[in-house]
């Protein structure tokens, strides 16, 4: 089958330029977007990537300087792999113009990308997602890291890839729960920010959870340029960025309290959105009708798990989001599908309140 | 004793601007330098640093939220010593406005910098050297990190301090030996390009070494402001940058063949300045009169132990050096005092050469 040529969609500027690639067919051309000064190659790929990472390895062929497996778990994504990941590069003789490949879904990208970030104080990597969260959120935008006992992702760096391959075929074998998981990042794109994407993937909804690749890719592809979009605004996530963070606040503090195993990333941020439409209705403006065809789509995304909501256990864990400043929460309100604006005046007590109240169906 | 106004020397630009403020009586005055958006600081001070935390502590009072004393001996630092301090902010409460501030030498300065850099992606830091070699040299620049069991310096970030205290008096109590040594880096600084900086030091040198505050001042002034002007010039070390490298590349080899322990790092780099003497005089147009005058004021800061030349010992260690790309190691060479270039046909033979017969007397 002969790919149509992929998009090609710049995220940043500058020292933190990356270049996403959005098409059919990226993983077996890898050897073109994939980039290196020194046209060397250290590859890190998920156990659970390998379909995804044996073409990218044929591809590259003898410019590949070290090959690894690597564990791809929530919670396997700590310093101490980061530094396991250090090691393996500088035994193999890591030097400053070559440049990593993390293969993979969020965890592994976030551990390779915060990896080459503190290697020789910063050397460049490239990100193949493999997961829908991956592809349309995780690996674009350049934040990188890793969780701490304390909290997820607290520890970690602005690291942006060079290039990043979002090719559908790498989700292919992707479990259907962690498919769908993943998409509410990509409709979570189009809702804070372009109305018309929203409308056309919610029509597409059910060719995209029939995995067909079309209708996938436009809604991948618009997510990306969403990202993209907000990212130049705000590289260094101080503004208007925040915004991705719709449906994370609560999100987070609900992944949180399930242990990280209850819940998927993307089922929290579902909860997450349900919570927040709750308040948007109340404070932003939001419509019925807005807030109707957000529930429907996450409705059709799941069924989700129930969430844990027990004030006494989320309370706490709403305190430690990294968002939070001396100002306090910043919160994510919906004004109109396409339009959200970040909100300091909600309070943790508001989240409780619309956790308590909050549905999917 | 009423100081006179401390000199102020912007370092960087935009995202990557520190303010490095050079005067007596900073200390004591910490509250007006130092920088917090939150107002909030976490101090991380050296065991050795005593003296120099103890005003510092009285001038901020309240708005201390972490006091903690930190080792501070090369073999601290690791990544584990800044896994540590991170784990000692996120449990003070640490927010994204707050700062840190690290009161101590370079292995201080250069582990909190780097738990900075990766504490919440990146929260803001302050630098109060205590150490020649930190003041002339390891706090400015944005260059933090911490070493690796195969190199110094391999695992870090650039992330420099919003501000810098740079005053005399915290180096009241330094060794004899460390004083000296961390003075091979600020006269390196006037060497490569501060022709009238090196003059007047040179003749000032026995008030420096008697550590009188004014002549002490006018040196570590003068060669922040050299280093403030070749960061200006190129912020991610990627070009000009690499002239603060003179005496490092031979430096480090020697300093790592003496297992860190034998020579102090200032003291590795007369040794690494000595050899770029030899090879500048042959391949750089280096003068015999320009290469006595070095020589004399690196023996007078000396003498300094002999470093362990054995060339099948230090030929390994050449090639590990960060600045190494896939084209060769970047060389710095003297073509007069006040005048350096990098130069990539400088091989691994022609340093170990010069280490053979390389001289400080």
């Amino acid at each position: 089958m002969s790919a149509s040529a992929p998009e090609r969609i710049a995220v940043g500027a500058g020292s933190a330029a990356s270049t996403a690639w959005v098409g059919s067919g990226l993983l077996r051309d890898a050897a073109r977007y994939l980039v290196s000064q020194s046209g060397r190659f250290l590859l890190f790929s998920a156990a659970s990537a390998h379909a995804a990472a044996e073409p990218v390895r044929r591809a590259l062929g003898p410019r590949v300087l070290l090959d690894l497996e690597i564990e791809d778990s929530e919670a396997s994504k700590t310093l101490d792999t980061v530094a396991r990941i250090a090691d393996a590069a500088l035994a193999a003789g890591l030097r400053r113009d070559d440049a990593l490949v993390a293969i993979g879904g969020g965890v592994t990208t976030d551990a390779v990308g915060f990896a080459a970030a503190i290697l020789l104080r910063g050397v460049a990597w490239n990100a193949v997602p493999t997961t829908t969260a991956g592809m349309a959120d995780a690996a674009i935008g350049g934040k990188t890291g890793v969780n701490h006992p304390r909290g997820k992702n607290l520890i970690g760096a602005f690291h942006p890839p060079a290039a990043i391959l979002v090719d559908p075929a790498a989700a292919a074998t992707l479990p259907e729960r962690d498919y769908r998981a993943g998409l509410v990042e990509a409709f979570k794109g189009a809702w804070i920010a372009d109305a018309e994407l929203a409308a056309r993937a919610a029509v597409n909804l059910p060719a995209i959870l029939a995995r067909e690749e079309a209708a996938l890719l436009d809604l991948l592809a618009g997510s990306v340029r969403v990202k993209a979009g907000i990212v130049a605004s705000d590289p260094m996530d101080s503004g208007r960025r925040r915004i991705l963070n719709f449906g994370h606040t609560l999100g987070h503090a609900l992944e949180a309290a399930g242990g990280f195993g209850r819940l998927r990333h993307g089922e929290a941020v579902a909860w997450g959105i349900a919570a927040a439409l709750e308040i948007s209705r109340r404070r932003a403006g939001l419509s019925a009708s807005d807030a109707a065809a957000v529930r429907v789509t996450l409705s059709r995304l799941g069924p989700f798990p129930e969430p844990d909501r027990d004030p006494s256990l989320l309370a706490p864990l709403l305190s430690v989001d990294k968002k939070t400043t001396s100002r306090g929460l910043a919160s994510i309100l919906l004004e109109s599908i396409g339009a959200a604006r970040v909100d300091e005046s909600v309070t943790p007590g508001d989240w409780l309140e619309a956790a308590a109240i909050m549905t999917l169906s």
